[in-house]
């Protein structure tokens, strides 16, 4: 995880204040929940509470701890005992009481993966908010459309907007999905069958978590979140765990993180091809005091595109990883922590780093629609051919005929540098088979964009 | 694709004779609802369904003249027009009137890949009946819950095979959803503005295919099809195309596929674990017939799971470079296409006999309840340590002070051979620490399995 | 593997004749090279080189037994002891004597991978001409360089061809060095340890395979060649096999095809781009009968540079299930084989495809100068801006003062279509500070393209 | 890149003090060897090798630039013109000059690589090492060979232990050649022709940094280096950069690390395979004041060698970005940049810390020779199953009836847990078969390991 690639916020969500902030609610709630049932006492409960709460001096103890165990949950609840015994050292030993480390690790994972999609999504709404408006903009500003980096037809610069509004809309749709997949919590036990934990305990922790996680990151968290509004949680109970929580959710939410990049891939590579300097239809905006190349001071490089088109390759490559923790031995093994360790940070703060950028590019984006005229000019109109095929078959005759004449003249409206009106008046046989009025409309912008508005209804309304 | 590790419907569905009988069914009601419109004459679009139908000549000249332009779409469309002419030839050219080659393709692919959905979905449902058969049949069965590879405490058979069954239920939803995601056609022309085509046109389409395709699958193409009943289909239009649907979709289709595949993975390398000669506690079906090792002949191996385990390497590749399908240049390129004609018939071809081949494995699987108990006793009650340690707990203890005679007398029972208990009963201060009632029921197997009805309960009713 | 992505010598290479020759070759050397030794007698070795020969009913016979007994190698021997029962019923015993599946198996294959290597070493060999080719043709075409897909400076095409000629040089060099990492073969038995195969018949045999396989590629399996001349085997025993030969071999095999395939990606997206209707500087060929676009008649699209993108995401897409399959559980498990039946034809049979058809379209790429200088002049000279910094430092001034004058006038010459030497005789800070002679050689595209010759020579003649 | 998973040498390699160090050291060669050519003064040389040295100051001003110019080059050349300028300032122009930031970046880049490689390579020869002593130690061993899990043949742990010796040896082959394939600078201007910088002078630089680069590691950069020897460089001239050093290098540099991960992998999976507490033949060393499972302190986790299962796919995941950087567009794009500001420092410090902790478990390795001849006696003796077989076709019957003679024997004794000599005795068609010498060699450990000492002689004396 670089600076350079990273937002506050979602650093502070991986930090190890969080971490530790978080086992300590855990802990504290389990407590409670067992309290409660009559599996601990109560004043155990109370005691562990008001000693698991994170201070720097318990991260101190706990990586002094853990230096020494090589286990960070025994050396965090050692952390934590000592406290206790200083006061309650009657009550230390029901601290983490039946509980297993996963059930704390995996649990407090999926806290940190659902309010790191509760970000994402909220840099994704941002996104979508800006499009929207740039889209609406340039509803009208035509410009070429290109398949296969060939001109085709006329379209609009909005359309091309729109295109992408609704790609990042289904993002937004698909973060929801894998956020449900890993809303689920485990107190569980050694290998998920409650030897030492009883359901109901489970079931009150989730709901204690539901209850009281928007305060938590409204407030004590406060830094390791990008929302002025607390969201709603939805953790669940996670219906059969083997120690762990099953990793084909995590798979599913990092594969998702991988297919929202890869969406932001396009959206850059738009940008990185409609402003090389051939085509000059937009350019990203530059700051006065930003150096552009060391060498050759006339450059202004779409770099902030193609750093996305980079991190995309990062944000995704680690699907392959996630879809290999899924296969671990029997109830559980550990070779998934490492690459999870790595992984859920990088991720999710090289996304929200994207997402962020992208919303920058596309907010600043500056837009030249008279190069974009004087672009679409350049294909002397055969990008009407289309249409001029049609007329022809409408005209009566055989769609090779027809394809042969359009074929024909375009060509040599491209080669020959002449409108391709001219050449088709030239053109005996096409000359003979066109109309006046099929000359008067063959070459109208205003055609192809007469369902524009009806687009910008179907994707901006819903 | 090969034949070893395919099944014959889900080939058919890729088959030449599916893919022509589709475009003939697009262009036909494509030309059916522009006659409705009164876009081209009633009898163009009679001319077209009355020649747009799959047979063996339209193969062969399709390929003919595939072979000449390089182009399948065209060559199809000529070889149709090419029977037109010959008796209604005043009509041909209406034939794909206004529309582009993926129009024709993708929503073609779309089609294709909701049908393999459905068998999917079908496969999965049908193990997911083997799994819960089995799973209940061994709800009781006791045997080692293992962490890391080694005995962790006592579970039952059925408790792993529920874990499966909650799995593959996620897979079988996420299944739906990736359908969902691919349900989308799109007659939108060449930039995917409707510029020659009218939205009502494809609405009217998307309806005709909703309403045609059952029995489509069930009659014409019944090869293609692995369901006895025709399964509802709920085509929607694709609210903004460029030219082509949108690959984020198929993105999400085969990572979908992916996470499928290494949950099926998982389940193949705990068979495997289970069957290996150390383990003994289950062991594939073996046929009669069936040769083993050609050197040793003493052997049964998990050959078939094995081979799951390299399918589902098999079925993830494909997730990447899907992910580098999103990035098309501007309005399409097509370098997506060549990828899509290899990994849409294989991983589907490849999952769905992986399913059915687990299926198999998991329904005709061998279990050696002896040997569990066999393997469970072998821990020498070591696997009762996480009960021993809360009872010194309880019984007034710092958790420092029980963790280290727990882990001493494990360790001497483990090392020595000598059963927990006897171990304890002669280490002073264990002894001391417990009484008569927790040596009676320490080493209590049911005490683990407790929870398992309420937790099937959860599971299977659901 | 499909048929529109293969080419005829690289299929037949992996047809069940050549692995069914490839197995009877074996066979039979192990048996003359166990007679030689006395392990078996010399009749034997006979009967056994007389009755292991490829022909259709041995094919047909083994593929009845494969479907009984589930095992392909114990199908083929039993096939050919049908044979030798039949006339030397003493002998069949003999066949296969105390070597594994194993043995057969993965020699086979590395024999197959070799030769694939072979044959696409000569393909990039042919790439490797033409590419020199049009390079030497084009050494002085100017044309625009560019970084981040905007103008840099000038250059010739001729260059920008010399760089993909010499990362396929590399190339060839690395796919020489997968072929020498794949090529062991091993002839050790169930564990590797030779219990049952002296060493020294595998030695024996290893020499026998490298004697005879030129012979047997340009005869009998002549189909599975692409050369006209024998090539040199330098099969090795493999140090230490545990019945399979390692797997990381196989890795680097196909980690090299993906690197391989990057680089004709590499190219293909080169030719995308300059061939796209803004830049105009180079075309595929265009054969008379293709048809473009089924819509849009006036279309020459690059589809075969971009198919050759897409094949590119095919070929390195199974890299890393290559990288799974090195793991394999203690002395072999089974999982690598599927993915390696299919990764291996499939790999080799795509990027044979992929280098002919990069061969042809380099071959055959129309190129236009004319655009190409049109191009250059489009920037106005400010693509000479490195140089003018240059001057301006030279000159005497600082680079921070030199950078905002060369940026300025840049920015001025860029926005207002204006010269750059233009611009800089009205600016009055430049205009002191440069010399009529500065002026003069200024904008010189030659001072940019005088050591290509060095570079032609550094790089054709190594 | 955790702090859990590194060592401080590699991570000071990947420092910013090294890159600026580096950085200085460059242009400080650039500087001398232009004016050795008279394309600078002498004194400007003088002036920057005075200034260009790394300290705090260097380091605090180019961050603050940076910030400012969004360009770390530029930020770099401003600190230190500040620099000259405060004293030398009619030198500070001649700084980098003609030269672009990518000659600076990837030169540097390649000999952070280069060193990189050079740390791996000292940390896989010592892998091998303790490899080779605990082989030798181990050669006599008795154990299982398995294959698919299942009982094979016997062999001998120090056998196992040299097969992982062989394939060490070839990943440090595989990473010379790869140190090899980036062993390349490039000192030759915006767009790779040398339009203001002589080619003399790449050659010059690259010399010197030859001669330097042994002193700087060794003193200089003191931390980065894991050797107490310095080591010789070979960097050679880039033949054709286009700015940029072509990115297959690099690919196949994290393609090699990936192989070399995915053998450790192999190595860490064998371990965990043997600790299994089914198996129990080896264990990882356990600290005494390490703590297991927090709540079943009986167990002993191979924990660290899970660790480096997670690590492999950590380490392979970004071969596949790698990849996807070699098609940059054109002369270059800037994609590649983020991707490596991440993968190089993260690979090369997890995998040397992979191996770093995969030669500390090898050196503590636990190995229990009772426990292994326990599971070799546990198979019955059908492990000896092949050599029956083999013994049986000796004695003159058909491999057919041998085979079922076998497998009905060898069943027998697995299933009723009895010797497989005594099933043999009682069997009336084997009794007759096998004479009295047949049954008392059958079952001799002996005979597979008579080869041993050949094979250890075979890859530990190359």
């Amino acid at each position: 995880m670089l600076e350079r690639y990273s937002r506050a916020a979602m650093v502070s969500l991986w930090s190890e204040e969080t971490r530790l902030t978080l086992w300590c609610l855990l802990e504290s709630s389990l407590a409670h929940a067992q309290a409660a049932r009559g599996d601990i006492p109560q004043e155990a409960a109370l005691a562990i509470s008001k000693h698991a709460r994170f201070d720097e001096d318990l991260l101190e103890r706990s990586k002094a701890l853990e230096a020494e165990t090589q286990h960070d949950v025994v050396a965090f609840l050692r952390a934590i005992e000592e406290r206790m015994d200083a006061e309650d050292c009657e009550y230390s030993r029901f601290l983490h009481f039946g509980a297993t480390s996963s059930d704390i690790l995996d649990s407090t994972l999926a806290i940190q993966l659902v309010q790191a999609a509760s970000m994402l999504e909220q840099e994704l709404s941002r996104l979508l908010v800006v499009i929207a408006r740039r889209a609406r903009e340039h509803k009208e500003t035509l410009c070429l459309g290109r398949s296969h980096g060939m001109a085709a037809e006329p379209t609009t610069f909005g359309l091309k907007l729109l295109s992408y509004y609704a790609e990042f809309q289904r993002a937004r749709e698909r973060l929801r999905r894998a956020r449900s997949e890993v809303s689920t919590i485990s107190l569980s036990g050694t290998i998920g069958h409650y030897a030492f934990l009883h359901p109901q305990v489970e079931s009150a922790v989730t709901e204690h978590l539901n209850r009281e996680l928007p305060a938590v990151f409204s407030t004590t968290l406060r830094a390791a979140s990008t929302s002025s509004m607390p969201t709603a949680w939805e953790l669940r109970i996670e219906p059969i765990a083997t120690q762990v929580i099953p990793r084909d959710r995590h798979a599913v939410f990092f594969s998702t993180l991988g297919v929202i990049a890869s969406s932001l891939e396009r959206f850059s590579l738009e940008i990185r091809h409609l402003q090389r300097s051939d085509v000059g239809e937009v350019s990203e905006a530059f700051s006065s005091k930003q150096t552009g190349s060391s060498a050759m001071p006339h450059k202004r490089n779409p770099i902030l595109s193609e750093n996305i088109t980079g991190l995309a390759r990062l944000v995704r490559m680690p699907m392959q990883a996630a879809l290999e923790n899924i296969a671990l031995w029997h109830e559980r093994d550990i070779s998934h922590s490492s690459v999870e360790r790595v992984i859920a940070p990088d991720t999710t703060v090289m996304l929200d780093f994207a997402l962020a950028r992208m919303t920058k590019i596309v907010d600043g984006l500056q837009v030249f629609p008279e190069r974009m005229v004087k672009n679409l000019e350049a294909t002397k109109g055969v990008l009407f051919s289309h249409g001029l095929l049609l007329r022809l078959l409408r005209n009566g005759i055989t769609r090779k005929r027809a394809y042969k004449i359009v074929q024909r003249t375009s060509m040599q409206a491209l080669d020959g540098g002449e409108e391709l009106t001219e050449v088709l008046k030239r053109d005996e046989e096409a000359n003979a088979l066109l109309s006046a009025e099929d000359f008067a409309t063959l070459c109208n912008h205003h055609h192809y964009t007469r369902h524009v508005d009806a687009l910008f209804e179907r994707v901006l309304s819903c």
